[in-house]
């Protein structure tokens, strides 16, 4: 069911210069599926993420965070298995996976980060995986990134990938990103797993700042049902192997490229969320801050009344008030509050707009992508979260998963 | 669909000296249902109140806090429209009712509080409202807390009622009220209303802290989907027509009466909670403070995850340990842990219990009632929280309503 998403075209996916891939059937949790990946890069690459607040955080996310202090040299996702809620015996395992790979790449294990996704509170099965990895790095190629977005699927109904080329001062830069995610939430709060590479070559500390400004406009504005998983980690790497990024300019194109990979990839997970009908863009706009705006935004998002509304196409615009009332954001003059359905005004300082008729409501939200737009007439932030309806369809595969 | 709820029977619902209730069929929304009740109170009663906190505050609501200032000789409810986001015009259409009660009742309109709850942002049918004032004032009687119950329906499927008495140093005290609520949410997260008196004397400063002091423990401690009415309130009345409540142990008594007859009515709602099939009692125990359990039990009470897993009576704890991390909770250290559901220990220490076998869960879980009790280990604090499961039913009713 998923909203205007198709599997990227594998020939659109710009191989990396310096990263190749390769994807093993490992037998994690099933049979028979692509279930493990590694992710190779060239020595002297720069590697950046962002993990998850969760403060239940999944043993793999600890070691990840850890070993991103050293030289990384390789990547390691399983899905079936989150290894989450697992303890200390769940450090071992995320551990014994990485000197695996380690052994078989001739590196160090701190230079593996590990990645793990599917159910949680059930050990690793390191053995399975372990004996994958060979199968998984004898298939390691420049050009197989559609093959290892399939691998990180787990409940995703389609591979997750974008890849883009951008022109910097000193040549053509190429990044390309995979993703995997079906509302953050299944199996069990499941996870949002992305990887972006570029062959920019960008010093570790920039990186790090163009990640974190990338998340922040990407997979953390994004909501399914804002449950935060234990193991979300959005990974980004520079080879260096193309043009230098080192001006402001490039820099900034460069930055800008990776918001776009990412939010392609981020808004994907929203299209293939669970049970989604609905891709719906919340536009904040006019508030005094940036964080006022998100706190709107987010009220707007996660209310499962709204939600519901949007999987019924009910321009229930009294929901989207309310919720924009008790979004806790100091000082809001309702009576200074107008909102929009797409291009259509329908409520003005805070209350119904004369000039509304409900059939132009329901016309905007029938289609299956519009843009709720609130103008909160305070100040000049903006904030846009992309979120997706609430219907049956949740509730059924959410209900059902494990059973 | 309520869980283990049944209608009150109107002969244990104790009449409260010096209040009577009369009931009408307004036609405010539909015809020949009970849809407006007034409640009108001896002179030099005492009255105070909690409200909503959405900035979204809906006209009545608005009116009836500045109202509690004056001495309060009534109270009007309709349901069938809320006058929320109806802006200046709401409020002269509320404050017409008061009018015309108040002729009616011969005080002055500041001394009516007015209540409405039913769709939202649609004009209060005022006329029809005023017309039905005269059958609801020849109906007052004492003893017709029952019908009143009725009357302020919405798409509550039970009417909600409850009464105590208590003995205090001189004599013996009636508590009885009143609530509506079906999740707070429809129609349009269409409100919860309590009103509780009794006909204890007490000043009305004190009045005020009792009144607050329940509804943390039982209004403001349940949830069925996180939305926040605009129209939310909770009423408690003293007519000093009983016996005088001015020691410290009178108090406390009455105190904690009046917080028992708001839980019964708070869980009331959570039982008639849209789709509900549970009943859940989310407790924590041992936080640093009662802000942090709270924080604790509505990350859990609010996941739609643990809400789902809860309507399919599959025990996927780590759905509640991941809610349990993301509550915001400073320096929470996941690793002390403990979860119980009702007496089994499934995860100690931040993990699974190594003697937990996923038949208990799911035995505990498959009750139409129990709890989830999850201990931080790290303070003395403790937090309740009641709420429902998220059901097929919870978005069929939220996608059809109105249509």
């Amino acid at each position: 069911m998923a909203v205007n998403l198709r599997a990227p075209d594998p020939a659109q996916l710009h191989p990396v210069a310096g990263v190749e891939l390769g994807v093993a059937m490992a037998g994690v949790r099933k049979a028979n599926r692509k279930d493990l990946m590694v992710m190779r890069l060239v020595p002297g690459s720069s590697v950046a993420g962002v993990f998850t607040k969760n403060r239940f955080c999944a043993a793999p996310v600890l070691l990840a965070k850890k070993h991103l202090r050293n030289p990384v040299r390789a990547l390691v996702v399983n899905t079936g298995n989150a290894n989450a809620g697992t303890g200390s015996d769940g450090m071992r395992r995320a551990l014994a996976v990485c000197s695996s790979a380690a052994a078989e790449l001739g590196c160090r294990p701190g230079q593996i980060l590990p990645f793990s996704t599917g159910v949680i509170m059930e050990p690793l099965p390191v053995d399975r995986i372990v004996a994958g990895l060979p199968q998984a790095i004898a298939d390691l190629r420049a050009d197989n990134w559609f093959s290892a977005a399939e691998a990180i699927m787990t409940t995703d109904t389609v591979p997750k990938a974008a890849s883009v080329q951008v022109q910097l001062s000193s040549g053509r830069a190429t990044i390309t990103g995979i993703a995997k995610g079906a509302g953050m939430i299944r199996p069990d709060m499941a996870t949002m797993l992305g990887f972006v590479a570029t062959d920019a070559m960008v010093a570790r500390g920039l990186l790090q700042r163009l990640t974190k400004a990338a998340a922040d406009q990407s997979f953390n504005a994004i909501t399914v049902d804002g449950d935060t998983s234990t193991n979300d980690a959005f990974v980004c790497l520079a080879t260096g192997k193309g043009p230098v990024a080192r001006s402001v300019k490039d820099l900034k194109t460069l930055g800008t490229a990776l918001t776009e990979v990412a939010q392609q990839l981020a808004q994907a997970i929203v299209r293939d969320g669970e049970g989604a009908t609905k891709f719906v863009t919340v536009r904040v706009e006019r508030g005094r801050s940036a964080a006022d705006c998100r706190k709107v935004a987010y009220a707007i998002a996660h209310s499962p009344l709204v939600k519901t509304a949007f999987f019924a196409s009910d321009p229930n615009l009294g929901r989207i008030l309310a919720a924009i009332g008790y979004a806790d954001v100091a000082g809001l003059d309702t009576s200074k509050v107008d909102l929009y359905l797409d291009e259509v005004l329908v409520a003005k300082g805070g209350g119904r707009h004369a000039g509304y008729r409900e059939d132009q409501g329901l016309a905007a939200m029938k289609k299956p992508e519009f843009t709720v737009r609130a103008v909160l007439n305070r100040g000049k932030a903006v904030a846009t979260v992309w979120t997706c309806d609430l219907s049956f369809d949740y509730v059924k595969i959410n209900a059902e998963y494990r059973s």
